[in-house]
């Protein structure tokens, strides 16, 4: 199967573009759909828009509605850990994209992004894997 | 591949169901997986119950717990553009229903429906892609 | 196509672990993704941890962020059943995995949950899709 493993450094913030390693990957295949997926039980994947202020919107809105100063029964890690934990069921651990002649078909403000906002594990994998329609 | 792009006006409604279209579709295939995609940035697709007053319960509940009239770092389009653009993280832009002899195995009281919240740009773009199992 | 569907009894709690019936439907294939779809309205699928309290944080965080005591527009069920309702938009009725070799890509302390708030129904189906890479 055509599946890779991509490395992602998330120390220097929680939201980081993974579009153009996206349209590398496809890129080399024809039509079908590539799936990002996460392995990771605090981080998220999702397609937003990034660069005119929802990134920095989600994060807000994220810090209100599950907000990491509450009280969690997770008690592993920092503080904020216990809603970091609640990412991946809220946003989701994959995305899936149709893809045609080797381009993804997102929008044109869509962006694949991977959601980070545990800052104590800056190591991140990310699964992207191509199945052939 | 297996791949079109149907049209949606939602003028109409800020709830869009999809779900006529999805099994005309599937129809015309066999086993395999179904996926819908909406490739824009102020648009969700979901699978939920509609007619029944769920569909009016979901957008109260976006109404109140992402507030158009909220304070947005997004600049662009109308009020209330900014919470739109963060339904695709909250919600999600893509759908995977499981075909069975051209039939989308959704449950009885399941419809696949596009949440368009965004007044100002009424024609929309839906891709359906099939992958052969 | 390679896919069945599970039965899972509910009663017992509103989060049921289904990684162990993941993990052993994949280790008959090879290379490929595999969907998890549940076909009710009311219960939804997530990729968590479980185990060491996020569970029980996201069973809070729903009570309180989409509370079963609001008033709602679906009238019928029990009492908390229109919040049932919105889980499926909120959380997603499906969850695709990578899988490689027979082993679903999950990381260490991800777990494949079935979400089930409402109390009155059960018994559940679960469908699961293998597609060859």
């Amino acid at each position: 199967m055509i599946s890779e493993e991509l490395r992602v450094d998330t120390s220097g913030a929680p939201i980081v573009d993974l579009t153009p390693q996206l349209r590398r990957f496809c890129a080399e295949h024809g039509d079908g759909l590539v799936q990002a997926f996460v392995p990771h039980a605090t981080a998220a994947l999702v397609v937003v828009e990034l660069g005119a202020g929802s990134d920095g919107d989600l994060l807000s809105w994220l810090e209100q509605s599950v907000p990491r100063g509450a009280s969690y029964r997770h008690q592993h890690g920092s503080p904020g850990h216990g809603a970091d934990h609640l990412l991946p069921a809220l946003l989701g651990c994959s995305v899936t994209v149709p893809v045609l002649s080797g381009n993804p078909q997102l929008g044109s403000w869509q962006s694949l992004a991977l959601i980070d906002t545990n800052r104590e594990n800056n190591l991140r994998r990310i699964r992207l894997t191509f199945i052939p329609g």
